[in-house]
């Protein structure tokens, strides 16, 4: 750890510069153990944040005009750097976070994927939805005037690190990498639960902006030592966009936030979903104790610390759901107890299960191994659909592996637990060929519900790649139009323009005759791709 | 008038029901003569609301699941109906807001081709934005699910009809052929300055409904006598989006709404423009009196109704300006005062002239004709560019044919005067070949001011096309990511749904293998389209 320690300074990254913030300081902590690492991190003042979004500013248009070739050579360009950092970054993620070798070294790789997917995003230009309506002079009554279309980047953005993902949702996770892949400039709060790991992805993202030759308000990276900077951060009138992935009550309060602003801007928070999981009948009856089995390696994958962990089972009550719950029981308390992020996410997670564990109409059918201070065991519950339906209370997400079984007296009671949920990332149908019709008239609710329905498979595994959704109606996501992981995260930076009877060089270079950039274009509303 | 008034009942139409609303009535006003018309129009109650909210609600899954074609033989069947009103309709509507017969003739041509190039969208099919990443079952370490994403509607959408346009942007204007575009049911709130042509309107879109077997809870029209109703209807649970055009004030009320539900929603106003216009120095030297002449033309249409009226003149100061003025001048001079679409906004126009008038510095500097009462004439003001920035007030919009030239010593301060605007829905720059440098570097600040930069024209006449954008940065719409003329405007009301592992028959039509809807899709990020 000793190279780790010298290539941690606690310092901000604001544009180019690399210095200490002097409003207090935060420490990281050895999840496991507790103990407090060196250095410390500065926090950042007023004037930092000033000075990171007054460079983000004055970034914004040389970043947004660069060439889509110099944009997709930045991200590839900051993967390398990541993975040039090499084990100490590892090490470092490890120490901070608690969570193990293999599932860092797996989020470094999606980062890193992540960084050259939207490389290749930027360099097919599809994202920018050119469309060219030509002029039609001698048209009657009116001649109409020349007529085009590209999106635009909306501007500096501000970044939350989450706690969950301190590589592939933190610094140069997907928020960062799909803002960049816009072409906005892009301002980190850092998540105070890794700052090392913060500073060295920032570092590599700075060494990647100088590298490129970007101008170094691009990017800036910031710690916080309360709550004020971040607040300031989002109110500030230069930045143009949020990307949050956190609590339920982080997501809301920056919503709120934005819609104070004189200019109130797009929040994507994605803050809290319990994922149910529908186990139909004949699957159920058929494979009852297998599926349990799986639902418990998803349920306890990453100590549960996920957006898509399964926190509601459904299924019509019966022999098969006691199947189920009996494999899930046994393989829980198979279950060593796991290391959970922070002893603020330990804590809540506690509290969600003491009061599932003493609700009156919630019994308790499954526990893990308890284990040592600092971890968490996984409990599952169940409890019936009238009760579930009567408690709004029971749908609270609990972070962490622990979930709770609705047994339902029949189709209709199903759904109507269904109906009763608000806005979730996923859903998942768990069903034989014998189920189809009852899974076909689940499926309009489910495809309401959710921004991803899956089937006989659990929401856990975000895959990275231009069909996903991660995302889903509020209060999943702030804003259920959007996915803040695949490819089509690249939209949500997003605005359209139009430019009428605009001489060419005045054009971007997108938008001129002959298709320079040779994108995929709509002219005349009809999709045209360039020859190959 | 007598066929007409015997075709209006002053009825709601709740589905296929249509009945008298009993909570209070409204009249409409013939707009020239101040004459109420007959007859009164009954307010919706709660329960009137309710009604049509559930029957949305039912409607949902069936008109989104519907056949694409039969959604766009509905959008024309609409456009059919409406035609087939005759000219009772343009009559009713000469009368309700004092248009001209031109005028009215003009924008139901306009609405029945927005309605007919929504067919066209939803025939082409490349707005569900078809995703295909195929299965890689010995991918490792893990294999990768089959995933699909195509896009979604949202669900029930509350349209608000505006004032100053009764046929485009009302009943079965822009926001509710897009919001039916995208398979999502509408709810209209009539606007009030022009109940009886919104009762025309809506039954032809009942008799669309009904002729192409759609649920009856596709379409509902309400009265509301009080904002009661408006505002319940935004706040009720079943209601997914919103879309507005009217005041600022209107606009952000509605935002309010939205934001204090359960589960916020999108809301899509488009609200306040002052759309600058900048004329560049050679152009002004070259042709100032013939831009000042054409300029009068675009101020004065419609009375200045226009959310692309241009309020706001920009240059640098010299002999071009004072000629544009002069010539200006001398066009407003002969300008006829014009009736205005109602009494309040009458009124409101002339408080924002009065204001502007009497600003210590302010000049008055050209005026049209003074009318008869109930219309308002047009004027011209001036300042510098050191009073428009210690002012904010003085970027207020004046919805009508007021506009104020700002003089600016320099390029300098003509970039501090753009960059201290608000959000505005265009912006137009008057250039020669040698102003073709200064125009440049006006871009970055035009692009990132407005929705819509155009060259040697105004922005009023908004083609309704492919490339078009009606949106802008705020105050000038709610989500400047939007635009609500053009087809891209169906973006508005759609989500996008990922479906991992999802057996063929349980998959919407357009994500089954064999591409059996013709569609063009993203297969592994790679844009292809259908054979031809």
């Amino acid at each position: 750890m000793a190279v780790a320690e010298l290539a941690i300074e606690g310092a901000l990254l604001i544009g180019s510069d690399i210095r200490r913030g002097t409003a207090g300081e935060i420490r990281a902590t050895e999840a496991r153990t507790g103990t407090k690492l060196s250095p410390g991190f500065g926090g950042a003042t007023a004037a930092d944040l000033e000075q990171a979004c007054a460079l983000a500013e004055a970034a914004f248009d040389t970043f947004r005009n660069a060439p889509l070739e110099t944009r997709a050579r930045f991200l590839e360009t900051v993967a390398e750097e990541i993975l040039a950092i090499g084990d100490i970054l590892v090490e470092r993620a490890m120490a901070e976070t608690g969570l193990p070798r293999g599932r860092i070294e797996g989020e470094r790789g999606r980062t890193v994927g992540q960084l050259r997917l939207f490389a290749g995003v930027v360099r097919d230009g599809g994202f920018l939805d050119v469309r060219i309506d030509p002029a039609l002079p001698d048209r009657k009554p009116l001649p109409r005037p020349d007529l085009r279309l590209i999106n635009q980047p909306l501007g500096p953005v501000a970044v939350f690190g989450a706690s969950n993902f301190p590589l592939a949702f933190s610094v140069a996770g997907g928020d960062t990498a799909s803002a960049f892949a816009a072409g906005c400039p892009v301002i980190v709060k850092a998540h105070s639960a890794h700052p090392g790991t913060s500073e060295l992805v920032g570092r590599a993202v700075q060494r990647a902006v100088a590298a490129c030759g970007l101008p170094e308000g691009t990017f800036s990276l910031l710690f916080d030592s309360s709550r004020t900077i971040g607040q300031a951060l989002v109110a500030d009138h230069r930045i143009k966009a949020v990307g949050f992935t956190g609590s339920r009550g982080g997501g809301t309060s920056l919503m709120a936030i934005s819609a104070a602003r004189a200019e109130p801007i797009p929040v994507y928070a994605e803050m809290s979903s319990i994922n149910p999981v529908v186990l139909l009948p004949s699957a159920l009856a058929s494979r009852g104790a297998a599926i349990g089995k799986a639902f418990v390696g998803s349920l306890t994958l990453g100590a549960g610390q996920f957006c898509t962990n399964p926190g509601l089972v459904l299924a019509i009550d019966g022999p098969g759901l006691d199947s189920f719950i009996a494999a899930a029981s046994e393989a829980l308390a198979a279950c060593e107890a796991q290391t959970m992020l922070t002893p603020g996410i330990l804590s809540a997670y506690c509290a969600g299960v003491e009061a599932l564990a003493g609700h009156a109409a919630v019994k308790t059918v499954g526990k893990g191994k308890a284990g040592e201070a600092l971890t968490g065991g996984a409990q599952l519950f169940e409890t019936t659909a009238e009760a579930f339906l009567a408690d709004h209370a029971l749908q609270a997400e609990v972070f962490g592996a622990a979930s709770l079984v609705v047994r339902c007296p029949d189709e209709a009671a199903l759904h109507a637990v269904l109906a009763a949920l608000e806005g979730q990332l996923t859903g998942a149908i768990h069903l034989d060929d014998a189920d189809t019709e009852i899974a076909a008239r689940l499926m309009p609710l489910m495809e309401r519900k959710v921004g991803r329905v899956l089937m006989n498979g659990f929401g856990t595994g975000v895959e990275v790649c231009h069909a996903m959704v991660h995302g889903g109606p509020f209060p999943s996501t702030a804003d259920g139009r959007s996915t803040s992981v695949g490819s089509l995260a690249i939209a949500r930076f997003l605005r359209p323009v139009s430019y009428q009877d605009v001489p060419q060089k005045l054009l971007p270079e997108a938008l001129r005759d002959g298709n320079p950039l040779r994108l995929p274009r709509r002219i005349d509303g009809r999709l045209t791709l360039p020859e190959a």
